[in-house]
């Protein structure tokens, strides 16, 4: 279902077709389902519907600073149950791949430039981190920056960290610079995230642009757009891509995401992206455009 | 003086000859003249030898931490003296620039990320600062990311700074996106500086990349191999570009600053490049390229 431009559903028709067409609905969070701590108006009500209709809902965020149950508990304080199960993040996909994939020997260890939840879905995966929380490693003083056997590290994971400084990032570069094997991975790519009032705060992508613009080497990244996502929801969950739309507020991100992985897209504007991003010359293009997941309301309204 | 490749003095002639061509000699600083604290062997030695033949003598540095005052006590702790307008840093070429140049009107401020150094130099200019050392903005919590009226700040200066953190980045970047006017400047564009046993740290390009890469913008940048600099050498120094050599240790920084000046250039190999660097196909050539500075005691030896 590739379109040149996107479509805009207005009637309740549109609406009613939307659900017809699509058995497994994939949502992103920020900026979809809430910003910040803000839910989006309707979103709790649109999803309750859509679970009343038989669909399979999966949330798949790129926002790597929190686990699967701290998600689900967040998922609860906006009146929304979601299982375990249901959630993917980049976090947990990071730690997926990094266990599964690259199978990481027991006794090497991945130094995280991120905070508890992904050092949470690392251990929970059975790997040994590095750098995090540890209180040496989140300092502003420059006390140590040595970094003993750089063999002992095995890859470098970068994702979100409010506590980024410069005793991370110099170990980071480092274990790259002085072990060649060191793999090179980054939970997602967002440069920017969305919280209340509009405001664009940095990104994953911008705190590991450091490393990656002075080492001259790109990292693997989990998050969306990469596929990785969605193999992780593949081995889980039975998926038809034809009948899935993936729904997002980023078109680099979530839209890209849908494209990669086959699914129709549908962007909402109660994020980044605005209806001037989705111009004729636009690189990437959703299938569907919607203000708000809330819109979504004219069924139940009209239906109940 | 091109050539197509690096010419290697070899002999007590070779060294002669290059004593006889230049009068002025513009010497990068760390990887030149010492490494980290430790000295160049021999680079005092050689810079009283250039001085007593009349050779005039400047320091050109991208390192934006120190102001020059603290810069000629590193010189005197090292056994060389050397005059505050002898030394050209990349915090002062910026201070000079946003003063003279951008003429900052009085009451707007310029928010820094970065240390005491460059905070110095742009005072001593008459420009107000916010950010930097502000024990408000040295913090890994995220207390607070507001920024008030963000027509207050006319410019983001980053550089170097040891206390890089999430909120002096949040700040500098929601300057720049809340006011469209708001200038960003770079002290300088070096990705990496060496310290000693050949370990690379990470610099100003790279932290400077987090916002660069999420705003899609590129800021003025003031250090080598920007042509500024050479502006604020030939204010205040009488210069014959045919006579003058640039003699540093990155071909990015250094030697291209050379050529954009229309100067010789010489690689020494005692920091960031080596001779692997300097192939057929390296797309910046120097014109010379010796080992260490302090071989040019060939000649205080023969001589003496």
């Amino acid at each position: 279902m590739q379109r040149s431009a996107p479509f805009f559903p207005i009637t309740v028709q549109d609406y009613q077709k939307l659900v017809d067409d699509y058995d497994t609905w994939m949502f992103d969070c920020d900026g979809v389902i809430w910003k910040g701590n803000m839910p989006t108006e309707g979103a709790a009500e649109v999803l309750t519907f859509l679970r009343s209709k038989g669909k399979k809902i999966i949330f798949v965020t790129n926002n790597p600073t929190h686990s699967r149950e701290t998600f689900k508990k967040k998922f609860a304080r906006m009146g929304v149950e979601v299982a375990v199960d249901e959630i993917f993040s980049s976090a947990y996909a990071s730690a997926v791949y990094i266990s599964s994939v690259m199978k990481i020997p027991k006794e090497k260890k991945v130094y995280v430039i991120g905070m508890h939840g992904i050092e949470e879905e690392l251990k929970e995966q059975g790997i040994s981190v590095c750098g995090g929380t540890d209180p040496a490693d989140n300092t502003l003083e420059l006390v140590d920056t040595e970094i003993g056997n750089p063999s002992d590290v095995a890859a470098v994971l970068a994702s979100w960290d409010s506590s980024i400084n410069y005793t991370k990032l110099s170990k980071a570069f480092q274990y790259l610079t002085h072990n060649p094997d060191c793999a090179f991975f980054s939970s997602d790519d967002d440069l920017t995230y969305p919280v209340e009032g509009g405001v664009l705060f940095l990104g994953t992508g911008a705190l590991s642009s450091m490393i990656r613009y002075a080492l001259g080497r790109e990292p693997v990244s989990f998050g969306k757009p990469s596929k990785t996502m969605f193999e992780c929801i593949a081995a889980k969950h039975k998926i038809d891509p034809s009948r899935t739309v993936m729904i997002g507020d980023r078109l680099d991100a979530d839209i890209a995401f849908g494209k990669n992985c086959g699914v129709a897209t549908m962007l909402v504007l109660t994020g980044v992206a605005s209806l001037a991003d989705v111009s004729d010359i636009a690189p990437i293009m959703p299938d569907l455009v919607i203000p708000s997941i809330g819109d979504l309301r004219i069924l139940s309204h009209s239906t109940s």
